[in-house]
Formats: C-alpha cells, sequence, structure tokens
C-alpha cells in the first residue's frame, strides 16, 4: 500500500470544486462539489439517531433504492436538521439544480450538511453556489483540498488522505475527506465522510467493505458523547481503474478493504485529533478482551469519559479515572486484574499492575502525558481481543466553542 | 409534610461530630461520625460499577448480613477505591477503632470514603479522627452541619435537609446529608448520602423505600456521566419516634415514603446544582412519554448531553442539540410530534411545536434561560409517562476542576 497525498480528487475520473455560498458565514468557502465523470456505485453509512437530518433520509434513498450516483453537493454553516417537509424539498431541490448543471439525473445526486440544526437553508444561495462551483470542477489535487476546507464548521484543519493498492495487476486509488469536531459520537458512521475510489466493485460488495470498515473507524471515535443528525460517510466508486470487478469476498477485495481501511482510520483520527478544543488526540487500547464486542465497550467508555478527558488535558495520570470509567462501562471484568500503561513519543510507562499503582514516577507520566498523541492501554487479561477508540481531551476551549456556537 | 431546619441529628436518638484528621486537607475538617443512641436497622443503595471501593464492598456487608448498624464513620479526601485487600483491611480497622470508642460492636458501624482513587488512607490519622470524634458527639443541629461540612470534596455548599410527618399518632422524621459534585452519574445511588430517621419500621420495609426512592431521585442526578466507585446511600432507622412499627405497604410506609422522598429529591437537586463548575441547575422533564422508562431514559440523555449543558452555561435556547440528545438515547418517538418549552423564574416560553422552530423570541429565551435554575420541558405525545432529571451546565471551571484536581 502506497499513501499518497490528496483527497477525493486522488481517484481517476473524480473531480471537485468549492464555492463562497455565503449560507452561515462570510469570507470563506462554503459549499463542496464531488463529481465522477461515469456513474458511480454507491455505498452510504448513516447516523443512527432517531431525529434525521433531511439529507441524511434524501442520501438514503438514493444509497438503498438506486443502482447510481454521479455528485455530492455538501454545504456547511447550517445542518438542515428539525426543518420538516421543508427541510427535505431543499435537498430535491438542491439534487436538481446540480442536475442541470452537471447534466445528470438528480436522482444520482447526494447532498450533504453541516452546521447549526433547525434553521432552514437559503434555498437561493444553495443554487447560487451549485452554479458557480460547476465550471470550476477540476480532477486536481488542489480541487480536493478546497473541497475539504469548504466543508469545515469549529474543524480548525482540512481532513483529507488517499492511498493505492495494485489489484489485478492495475493501481486502484482509494481517496478520501471528512469533517467533524463537535457533537461527535457516531454510530454506524461519523459525521461527514466522502471516500473515492476508482476501483471496479460491485454495488453490494462495496456496501459491505464499508458497512464492515465504519465499526472500526468512524464509530471507535467520540468527543463528546453527541452522536449528530447528520452522521454520514458516502463511498463512491467509479471503476475507472479498470481492475476486473470485485463481486464476492476474494483476494481483491481484502486488499481494496485495506485500503479503503487506511483511509477511514487515517480520516477518523484526524477528527479526534481535531475535536473541539482539543489539545490532544487520546488512544485507548483494551488488550486481553474475551470478546471485541468487550474491548469496544471499554475503550469507548473511557474515550468518552469526562473526568478522564479532563485529566488528560492536565497532563495528570489520573488513572482511576480511567478504571472507574472501566468500571460502570458495562462490561464485565475482574478490576485486580487490569494492567494499565501510558505511551506516547516520550515513551512507555506501567501505571498499574493487577489493579494497584506500581508505584511509578509522576513526572515521567506527566511527561509521557504532554505530548499531541497519547495513548492508554489496559491489558484485562481475559483473552485475546482488542479494540482502539479514539477521542481527544476536555479543554476550556470545548466550553468556550459551545457555549458561543449558536451566536 | 412539615420542612424542618437540619440534616442527619435531626431525627432522635441521631448524634454526630467532625474533625481534621489531615487525611489528604490541611486547614479544614475532613471526617465525620454519626453514631445512634440505639441500634438501627440500615438499608443501602450501593455503586453498580464494576470497580467497587472497599468501604461500599464493606457497607454492602453489614447492610445485607447484619441486622443493625449503630454509626457510621466517613473520610474525605481519599476514597479508598482501587486499594485492593489493603485497602479493605482498612475498612475493618476503622470500624474496630469505632467500635472501642463507642462501645458498640464493629459490625454495626459502617464505613464511607470520597476524594482520590487509588492512594491508600493514612491509617493512623483516620484512628486520630474516631478518637477525636467519639467524645464531640453531639445531637444538636449544628453538630449535623458539621458533619456535612467534612464530607465535602469539590462541593461548594454542604447539604442537608429535614422534614417531619406524623405516624400512628407520632411526630416522625427524616433528614439527611449527602456530598457530590464531580463523577456523578449515580446507578442504584448517588455520591455519598446519609439519611437517618427515629421512624419504626422494620428492616426489610426500610430497604424497600429506599431502593424506590433512589430511582427517581438520586439515579436522576448526572454532573458528568460517569458513575462512581464510591457511590452510596445509607438510611438508619432506629425507632425512637414510637409510632407503631411500619412492617407493610400501608399508609403508614406510603407516609414515611413521602418524606423520604423529599429529603432525596432536595438532596440530589442539591447535588446537580452544586455540580463542579456549575453556575446552574438543569432540570429536564420528559411529558408524554409511553412508559416511564421511556421517559427517564430521554431524559437522562439530555441533562448528560455536554452541548447541550455547554449550551445552558451560554444561555443559548439551541434546541436541536436538546433534540438531537433525544434522538441518539436509545429511545424510539416522533421528532415530528415534540414541543418543548424552557422555564425558569424569569418565566415560560414555547420553543418548538412538533418538531419545528415557534419563531420564538431569543431574546426572550436567553432571560429565561439565564436564571440559576432552568427547566426544559418536553412533551412528545404518546402517553402519560413523565420523568425528571437534574443536571448542571458544562463551564469552563469543570475542566479547570477536574484538569487540576489530583495535583
Amino acid at each position: 500500500m502506497k499513501i499518497i497525498t490528496g483527497g477525493v480528487t486522488a481517484a481517476k475520473g473524480f473531480q471537485a470544486a468549492a464555492a463562497a455560498a455565503e449560507i452561515k458565514y462570510k469570507g470563506r468557502t462554503d459549499m463542496a462539489l464531488i463529481y465522477s465523470e461515469v456513474p458511480c456505485a454507491a455505498a452510504g453509512t448513516f447516523t443512527t439517531n432517531v431525529v434525521k437530518a433531511a439529507p441524511v433520509k434524501w442520501d438514503q434513498d438514493i444509497v438503498y433504492h438506486h443502482p447510481h450516483a454521479q455528485a455530492v453537493v455538501c454545504n456547511s454553516g447550517i445542518a438542515n436538521a428539525c426543518t420538516g417537509q421543508e427541510g427535505y424539498g431543499y435537498c430535491r431541490d438542491t439534487a436538481e439544480a446540480a442536475a442541470l448543471a452537471l447534466d445528470i439525473p438528480a436522482d444520482s445526486v447526494l447532498v450533504a450538511s453541516t452546521g447549526v440544526i433547525g434553521m432552514q437553508i437559503p434555498m437561493e444561495r444553495i443554487k447560487d453556489g451549485v452554479s458557480k462551483m460547476a465550471p470550476l470542477l477540476s480532477g486536481e489535487i488542489e480541487a480536493g483540498t478546497e473541497a475539504a476546507k469548504a466543508i469545515m464548521t469549529t474543524d480548525t484543519v482540512k481532513k483529507e488522505v488517499a492511498v493505492q493498492v495494485e489489484i489485478g495487476g492495475k493501481t486502484v486509488t482509494v481517496g478520501g475527506m471528512c469533517k467533524g469536531s463537535g457533537m461527535i459520537h457516531p454510530n454506524m458512521c461519523t459525521m461527514l465522510g466522502f471516500v473515492t475510489t476508482d476501483a471496479a466493485i460491485s454495488k453490494e460488495m462495496l456496501q459491505q467493505a464499508l458497512s464492515e470498515d465504519v465499526k472500526d473507524t468512524y464509530n471507535m471515535v467520540s468527543v463528546d458523547g453527541d452522536t449528530s443528525t447528520n452522521d454520514t460517510v458516502l463511498l463512491l466508486a467509479n471503476g475507472m481503474a479498470g481492475n476486473p470487478e470485485i463481486t464476492k469476498k476474494d483476494e481483491a477485495y481484502e486488499t481494496f478493504k485495506e485500503a479503503l481501511n487506511y483511509v477511514n482510520t487515517a480520516l477518523a483520527k484526524k477528527i479526534a485529533g481535531d475535536g473541539e478544543g482539543a489539545t490532544a488526540l487520546f488512544e485507548v487500547k483494551i488488550m486481553g478482551a474475551e470478546s471485541k464486542e468487550q474491548a469496544v465497550t471499554l475503550s469507548k467508555s473511557v474515550v468518552t469519559s469526562s473526568l478522564t478527558k479532563a485529566a488528560i488535558y492536565g497532563h495528570d495520570a489520573n488513572w482511576g479515572r480511567i478504571l472507574c470509567a472501566m468500571g460502570y462501562s458495562g462490561a464485565q471484568f475482574d478490576p485486580e486484574k487490569v494492567d494499565l500503561y501510558f505511551e506516547s513519543r516520550a515513551g512507555k510507562i506501567k501505571i498499574i499492575e493487577n489493579g494497584v499503582s506500581t508505584g511509578y514516577s509522576e513526572e515521567e507520566a506527566t511527561k509521557i502525558l504532554s505530548e499531541d498523541e497519547v495513548t492508554a492501554i489496559a491489558d484485562i487479561k481475559m483473552g485475546d481481543a482488542e479494540a482502539t477508540a479514539w477521542g481527544c481531551d476536555l479543554t476550556y476551549d470545548y466550553v468556550k466553542i459551545n457555549a458561543d456556537y449558536r451566536s
């Protein structure tokens, strides 16, 4: 596998563009368009929140009931959630505007929104944005980067990644971008993620690969425990790499999944590390679990614990909070068998052994916890299963951002 | 029902004392002793965390396997959690020290600790504290207040309440104190709560009354979603009111439960309102639910949502976050039927009707949300069940307190 620069335009035949449409923000881009030169197989995973934003409902219809998709229109600033029938109508209007501008069917246009809940989107500005973007479409790496910037809300960095693998003698590229910083606790998928590939793969296998992979990637991220109304990951495959079409779970499928997993893991970690107000990416590994499910439950409980997150911000090896969060997770284990380590670029230290303190050096532990990527590793000594979850520290700035967000 | 001043010493025959034992803090009291002149029936509810502090295990043994209890020794500063066999031994040592000083059996002494997890308690100082407190025991109101102050950790105010009811022609008093500010998300019970009563009531009925009542009181409180290792509510009844003993679910039982419910609700709300760093008590009422369970799930999901809590801090009527938190709670409902109101001393305002904004005045909403006790009321129009949960806003100070707590 080769890691390359770029994002959604890295794969053959994919183009992107961005525009400043003044949906809510001024003086920055806030709309993105992704377009494939040929129709794509499309897969998607969506929020499990009972309250689903209008674009989620629109995309579910396209992904579940139509054979192809060819474009994605995304806006930031307003989420088009809790907007009733009027909001759903705007999804159709957006798709129709893009269909007209791109000369493709409206039912092959996916839409996505992110931002404030409860406001209606200004439809005329969305239409203007689509008209501006269509002639700007480009397959250059920079066009993908512009799109990745346009979908940011409270994100502080754009998030994109791309890799290449060889399948059936052909080079297959998988590239993606995502956004997400607050209201991040994906369940079935993350905030907004868009992954494109030139692999030839059946729609069924594409959906299967995505559904399997989000469980280990986006669904293992939590910034604040709040599962959004808009969470959407879309995966478009246009077949332009020319490999023999992947139609079953063979070696080619596994190679494709490896590439997809790399892209999704990298994007998921970028979301966690750029959590609202975060100063550090916080990774939690549970080892020695009886089952994957147990490891997932334990790692997610630790990574979402407000007290643990505040301790990480304070560079404080407050391991009691980690053990406490494991204890209330709902998973059973023997606290008196747990070993716990902290690890970062600055080193690795064993903090507790069989449930009690090793008498470690607090100074050494604080040094390890002062890096911008820190990992807690707990071995519960019950079996061979493991899981990794990603989150971030809890800081003053998280509160500041969210006390002020709408105003 | 008559609300009176006082706490754990309000009921007949109960005495209390406090001492500065320098367990961890300097220049303040950090140990409390509660004593009944005669043996009591004792009931308790305890944390459901798999990681249980040593005093929880000690108290479970006393409450479940012994007929009586007569004293409670509590320290703040160190939680005696994750301390292995050594920590459990210290519970026994503490009970024995109190037994000697009070001339009662060691297996009638309950113990409780709150503070940092993972440190061993300095046993000699605990013993000194017990020796200091025994001769200071007093039935005065002030003695109860001193005890309520001694058990505080990050609490900013002492928490006590007492009421009187008439049962069988006799005045029965129920009084209590509690502490709790962070790591508050009780499951089966709260942080530390101690309730005393002079009611004559069988041990079985006492436990039943407490177990039923914690579900609607302490278990409906969340400061930060972290269920502690030490959560304990103890209820001692010494029978000195002279009422005919309550031995079944009759009218007298219901009257006793009303008094108990008042005390537990008042204490639970005091914990929520004094959440770490909090500037406001945040109450969430769900009405029109199909079942109590559904109402509980929805109200707890809203009261624990970090984004909603940050919005309350910002006095921002960010109703989308409330609907979002209801949506990911796991309970089913129709978002397009929900009505939502905000209420406080400053008034009441309807924010959404049938899932969409009413076009309310933001200025008016902000005024209502600027009080130090604010309520969100959601009517989901499915039935008659309801539930109320209590929490607080999420502030810079929550982060500050918890990033610095151990240092």
